[in-house]
């Protein structure tokens, strides 16, 4: 089956690394299911993706030197395959892996996710492990030149070998055992290198080989728009940015980002606009917090990611989010257009404002989002004309985060927007 | 009326560039025109372009020295405006510029274009010539560091004073007068600079204050892919290369860059793989020559503009154009697609061979274009699932070029490909 | 003879440009004059040279949009020589040129200098002018694509032509004439290309062709290193920065700047750290005032230039010179080093202090100098063994600001210098 | 005492490299060692280095696939510090190192010399291996992130940590204890990064620390001009090209380096042309050959060596040397220069030629080099005030290689030159 046609929508899901960083456990992971699967399953919410480094001992003690300890205790099995930290992750005993974990989280009618790093374990090379079912051992498959810049767990392999294709295959079929979902591998997104173009393609050789369906999510970004091609033949989604946190900034700049990637939104391969920082965020960095967004930053946000067409993660600590977030979280119209907004565009953008425009995938309907980047309250005009619809004049416009309606009276429909604020609207 | 309904397919036509240089005068384009209405018009041909420099006296008569001659006379107005050189094009004379030949263009059934440098001549603004409307002189909007890297005619404009969009709109006010239905602006595109933004919003503004539609066309590549919804948004086509010619390496790398742009072919915004350099070429460069390519490399490349949906513009002399290059030239079946290729996307690329797949914009029919970029013959094969269809069984292939009929037996399909050459089929 | 021979030590002297801008009249560079004659001449100071823009007119009056007024009136000879504005220097009518201020500036025993920009007024290119001695045409020799970044008045040449040599060679007959004796030239240095190269072997060969020994100076910078050995062979001196202003961080940066310089000093080529912004600056720009620098900073910039063996042209206006400035710069000890400082080199530089060493060219004298430029006081200390003398025991230091002497007790030596400030001892 | 004093002229010897590659052992080193003795030792040449992976196992096993097998095995001690390989030296066994080697080369009468990599074996870090006198271990001061480019043995030092400095303080001890007299430490010259800096100094303060004096010669080039102070501070030679073989377009490329850092060059700190490719090349690396280079461009690098004042490091096996090559190296009026060639300075260089000039720093003696860059046999002129002696007239000017004696006649003095070759002159 098309690779693409499985993931017809944007993934939504939460992901353990914007409040646990490295430190993250299985009970908590497990916590955050749960409340998924009460609170956000029904809106579309399905995916629960471990980050970095579950595989690391001591992950998050040395904080203060080191968010990825050097040198460190892995979990590894004979085959330089890595496994889940037993002390964090106990279900994981005995050579389990994963699969308890899965398990239960696939019992909640969930979907379960992992991510990795690019590459074979350095251990592995310097300790000539072996590989399952070759001749070879670690240590060839291994390039030494090719390392990561911000984390030392691994080397790159020599791309040329079929034994680093077989390397790959080995891992998925242990992901696919365990019942993994969804894999984001980092390292791998925005280097302007043949060979991470090579791997990126061994991944996709290898989710094909294992056989069991698993969401392709490629990062660190910013992606290279000259790579769009390659991205969208063999992965389902990239980052376009760096590590996107709460901060005004990043935000107004991610317009900047959805500009140049608006073209490359297609059914099962998706530019990544990264999670979204909201609750509760970065325990595991030390400096836990609510989001510094404001909540017309988070409406920005949210209508920015739905009308583009971003997969949609989860920075937040579940347990604790308040009822507002989970209300915005949960805006069936808005995440309708996640689904459902088709063709969308930018209209405009300067320093001030910037517009964005879509059509319904299966209704004669449309959408219009009006943002405020400006620092202070601002109306905000538009001439049907740039909208390829000739007129508002006898339309109506129901604004989705207030549920306001307004009808269309002449060419031009103007509104007041808060600072930092957007409206979404739909147009029938 | 909306800028890109006008355009709904990409415009063909005739450029001088290819065949005559500077050196076009009035009795050639009309030579030109006339045999574009009796042969090609019927198949959409029907832009007449008159290339670089016709305001310039003695155009090359120094091209040992140089291609544009620094410091010469051109004809000018007396508000800046620059009139075609009447030596060249004597109905121009008497201040009727343009009108006439656009006039003779007009009533064959075909429309006229021309070319124009961004900014405004430099002799006017070291004259401190008059601007039309306006208490300014020439000398207060040329920005005196803003020049050209290959001509020598021209000075970019104070992007920052409405006096330059002034004069933008007065030249635009000219050329409707005249009748022009294509202006192709010269050293606006491949820079990566604010200004080159302003003065291509400064001529979509002209255009539109004209009154009169005209197809924006910009030039030299290679468009920058950032800046892609702003061409999209501003401008109907944008070179994505710098000069093509009749070169193989130039056509090879053509895959490339149709790969790159192929996410942003639309209605009335046409990425440009530029002109088609067939039959008589390089007369005023003081090469005149019949095309370096191949047949082969000539259907390889109609193809690949016709499924792309690049514009088409030919470069030959068509007075000389022999029966297999206008056979080439008015394939139906293959120029069908130039209008309907919808959704074009490469399928593979590499070093050796390329595959490009779209479906038709109203019929249930899909096109298939299987590219040999290597210097053997070569058999080359496509599984249907890469294609989203699920089979090649029971389907009917009907080539294009050969019109040769193959029958679908299995969910492969396989053909051979000669050197340099393509097949397009018809898959229904 | 031998072109470095004529300045064995660093020209001396003032520039009108730091206090003019574009605006400098005759009647205040002969003011100027007068008082280097009286009260600068015997310390060394011998240079009077006139800025940018002598042969524009109204030069200055469009401050608020342009500092060099686009496509204006200049004075310019039959053969496309500029000649100084009449308006501003009267005793330059009827083709007299700089030739009586000259004569003023050589009988109060000065000598004279004036600044060029590179290349051709673009104006005798587009109206074909002459040039002397020659059939070819300005527009002939002028490079329409060679333009300066910031200043509008002049084309690069075409350096292979040998009519272009052919005009520098007459503005230099012209300049010999006149009696100059510096030469300035703009637009030259700091760019990375062939022909910068070229115009610059141009101008050398000029001086030679005229007879007249004339400084040639280089602007702006900063210059390329990895040009040195060729600004060696044909320039007397050339800057190492950009323009130099009365701000700290540029004076901060000069260390990094004289690091990298340091072995390039040598008799008759120098790098340049530029112009002195010292006492009243500014008037021209429309903003007089008093150097921003504290006398702190000032004992710096002085201590540096000299050990250094910078060229020393004097920003200010002569004739508002203050006590102290005037004692600053007339300070002979400290000028001794500017001819007698030989291998100067730093001794180290970080963040906080650095120190130079040289020794004395005919003496068995060394100097120190100790610089802080930290925002505190500080002790600063030195390891004799550091300075390839083997200890301070025995040794008389003498600060030269200070006039204070201390007696060396030990291997290291240690003194506090104030904020931004220095110290230069003469060990013996 | 001052580190330059040691090292008054340019080190000359033996390097194992160019012949052996990785793969030298303690028998081959002594054959060379002792040719040297006996014949070339009287012309100054002293030096025997044994260059990369004396520590690796098995090195040159793998040729076809790796130049360094990386995760392979080394010999090491207890405190993380590299031991010659037992295997090819067998008289480090028992932990001896290289101290017999040692001793046996300075019986002798020469000096010994190794090549290190910059910072830590990486095994060191993985295996938490301990270190000399500290209570951290290898992983703590190894930088994860820091690493070779092109060999895979070590990983560079955290330079912030003080335990790193005394990392390389440990194996300086060692080096002291073994009787080292020169490092060539790699992969640390041509790198643009402050931590290269900071290991650069560290190195310089272990050889301080450990009180052995050794030259410290800095690899790979191209070194760079903006950090020529800090290697002249710190180092006592580095390359300025990347790794030199015998291929002319590389010496003449050379020319351009020397050009470059001629300034730079001073006693005990000296840019380094790299090594002589003369007589027997290669077969280490699978390749044995006779330099590729003819008689006359051999000639051309010992000059040029000579009068620039470059240290001397032969590449060839020496016991395969033939009487020609052994001739070339022990000219000693040539050899002369490398000692007493004072303010060598190119006097012109263009495509086709190139001319040196210097004085003698004891003799009132002058030296003029004249080279053929071009592929015909060349007159080469040159004028005697470009050199700045008055005139040849009543000169005597004794050809080195030749032996030739002419008298200059005019202030012209010209002679030919063979292809590629030189000419090297005393004018007395």
């Amino acid at each position: 089956m098309n690779r693409n046609e499985l993931y017809q929508t944007p993934p939504m899901g939460w992901n353990s690394y914007d409040y646990y960083d490295t430190t993250v456990n299985e009970e908590q992971v497990k916590a955050n299911a749960d409340y998924m699967a009460k609170n956000l399953k029904e809106f579309g919410w399905e995916y629960v993706v471990v980050d970095i480094e579950w595989y690391a001992y001591d992950a998050g003690t040395q904080r203060d030197k080191y968010q990825y300890i050097p040198f460190w205790k892995v979990e590894i099995d004979e085959y330089s395959r890595l496994l889940p930290c037993v002390d964090r992750f106990p279900s994981s005993a005995d050579g389990r892996g994963f699969k308890p974990l899965a398990d239960y989280i696939h019992e909640l009618g969930l979907k379960f996710g992992i991510h990795i790093m690019r590459g074979i374990p350095r251990i592995a090379a310097h300790n000539h492990m072996k590989l399952l079912d070759s001749d070879k051992t670690a240590n060839e498959i291994a390039n030494p030149s090719s390392i990561c810049d911000w984390n030392p767990d691994m080397y790159g392999v020599n791309v040329d070998m079929e034994e680093a294709q077989g390397y790959y295959n080995s891992i998925f079929e242990l992901y696919a055992e365990w019942g993994v979902d969804f894999i984001k591998c980092d390292d791998i997104c925005r280097y302007d290198q043949p060979s991470a173009r090579r791997e990126i393609e061994m991944l996709h050789h290898a989710i094909e080989h294992c056989g069991r369906p698993m969401v392709l999510s490629l990062s660190p970004g910013p992606a290279l728009i000259k790579e769009a091609w390659h991205y969208e033949k063999y992965a389902n989604m990239w980052r376009i940015t760096d590590d996107f946190w709460d901060h005004w900034p990043l935000l107004k700049n991610m317009f900047e980002r959805c500009e140049l990637w608006q073209k490359h939104v297609a059914e099962g391969s998706y530019p990544d606009c990264d999670m979204l920082p909201m609750g509760y965020l970065g325990k595991g960095f030390g400096e836990e917090r609510y989001t510094n967004f404001t909540k017309e930053e988070q409406i920005t946000m949210m209508t920015l990611w739905c009308i583009f067409r971003s997969p949609l993660m989860l920075g937040a600590e579940l347990t604790k989010l308040d009822d507002w977030t989970l209300n915005t979280l949960t805006n069936k119209e808005v995440l309708h257009l996640l689904a459902h907004s088709y063709g969308a565009k930018q209209v405009m953008r300067d320093e001030e404002q910037a517009i964005w425009f879509s059509k319904d995938t299966k209704e004669e309907v449309y959408y219009l989002a009006l943002f405020n980047l400006s620092d202070d309250i601002r109306n905000i005009s538009i001439d049907a004309k740039e909208l390829e619809i000739n007129s508002f004049k006898g339309k109506q416009l129901k604004e989705f985060w207030s549920k306001e309606i307004e009808k269309g009276l002449t060419d031009i429909f103007e509104t007041e927007v808060s600072v930092h604020g957007a409206k979404l609207f739909k147009i029938c």
